[in-house]
């Protein structure tokens, strides 16, 4: 028996958009059993499951194998479809696990590759690998992250809408082309986030999250988004943005996390959405084999 | 009498256009004597002078005075024209000699936003004022910055041809709009960059450093530059860029200095330009006071 566990994660942070990445401590957990006449994988659940097996299908087929058969159990505290990347953790989940049952003949290079061949973008792949705050960089089809040193003082807090938001539909609205002065700002926004969080001065955190280009181009589709992220910067976060493609919004903040998450779930509720909120610690660890014996 | 210290820089790094910036130990110096009976400010170098004289005057007028009477000696070891931040050297030395002066009656934030308005792009005024490498960013006429700790394994070689590229030329190129795909790689890129060189994880940043927008658009305003940044890259440097507006290269590295440095004056010379070659190590302490007795 073998359990791995993988990080759901916060995609964007605004400005930095399929690039940057921060992983939470809410998990999703897949436990092997070696069972003994079982035709096949089954699963505990249904959702996620296809796409786990899919993720385990081509680890083994890489190595030239049939899948084998075992019983799995999947518990998840991800919801999914609320931009948190539980799709992100189960391809990682699967292809870490038959990568585990297979003794690592792969490299995280090539996890990571078809990470992405399976998932289309590379935002919450790297942190539910890694944990923390990642950067990541996709050329030529294969992802490269870096991993962002943090300071421990920010909790994050997550209003998650009753409503979900497939990520093809969130991207269906992206422009096509921008104004490169647009493009600059962008630029200069993410990489000051970055080293916000990095830094530990979020003096201007809030602006450089202020993200001009991707956020307006949804705000359709999630009633109350900017009212939801106005109200959570006059509570006290230190920065608010959409979390990945939606519709769940994220706030980062070093205090007054419930009166910042009340705030939020009321503008939601103002737009006409129920809402629940999660108080979250970063998760520093990434994808984790637990092997309990 | 004071003497003023301000490094010389190298914007971009590639991928970060008006973001990253890398502050680099070669220097303009103003030394300010305090004179009798000379009716304004004279200079010991005409080149610069004039844009020393409106910097120093902004702070004057801010602070509702006169520029004094002052014999000002300026020494630079930083080339004009060559995409070294000589001009916001000077801006920084001349609002930062100003502010000195008048004893500090005003704040680095109100420092940074002048200069920003009289060099019109931030990417070299937060190295020139922080040293290191640092982030900028534009919002509202205000620029920010943070630094980015680093490594210090790395030194820095300038290829500088022979010829200067004013900015406002090297600007024109540039395309009003790009794909938002191309923002976004450009966008993982940059932000790769940064944390590469505040990692030491060097591995992917050649790539990470390789702009498929600005580069391309100035490649006719810089004869030789695809060579000199790929013969820097084959003989072992890290990365290569054009530096700032150009036309100077900058190749990062950790070994094999000479040897990279001169297979860049190879490859400009076989696009028919001379060039010299400097060696530098980084900044890392940006604008400094220095007082002599």
């Amino acid at each position: 028996m073998v359990t791995i566990r993988v990080p759901a994660s916060s995609a964007n942070l605004g400005t930095g958009f399929d690039t940057l990445g921060l992983a939470l401590q809410l998990y999703l957990s897949v436990t092997a059993y070696d069972t003994e006449g079982r035709a096949a994988l089954s699963f505990a659940e249904p959702d996620g499951g296809d796409l786990l097996h899919q993720a385990m299908a081509v680890v083994f087929s890489q190595a030239g194998l049939p899948v084998p058969k075992l019983k799995l159990e999947i518990k998840s505290q991800i919801p999914a479809g609320k931009g948190l990347g539980s799709s992100a953790a189960v391809i990682v989940a699967g292809l870490y696990l038959a990568n585990h049952l297979l003794s690592y003949p792969f490299s995280e290079q090539q996890l990571l590759n078809w990470a992405l061949a399976l998932e289309g973008h590379p935002d919450n792949i790297a942190p539910a690998v890694a944990g923390g705050l990642t950067t990541a960089m996709v050329l030529d089809g294969e992802l490269f992250y870096q991993k962002v040193s943090l300071q421990d003082d920010l909790k994050v807090i997550i209003a998650v809408p009753d409503f979900t938001l497939p990520t093809g539909e969130a991207r269906r609205v992206l422009p096509e082309k921008v104004y490169w002065r647009d493009c600059v700002r962008h630029l200069q926004q993410a990489c000051f986030v970055m080293q916000s969080l990095a830094t530990g001065d979020y003096r201007h955190l809030a602006r450089a999250m202020d993200d001009e280009i991707v956020q307006p181009a949804r705000q359709s589709l999630i009633p109350g988004l900017k009212e939801v992220i106005k109200t959570a910067l006059q509570r006290g976060a230190l920065g608010a943005a959409l979390s990945g493609a939606g519709p769940s919004v994220i706030a980062l903040a070093d205090s007054n996390w419930e009166y910042i998450g009340s705030g939020m779930q009321e503008a939601f509720r103002d737009a006409g959405c129920q809402s629940r909120c999660l108080y979250l610690d970063i998760d520093h660890q990434g994808v984790q084999i637990i092997k309990p014996y």
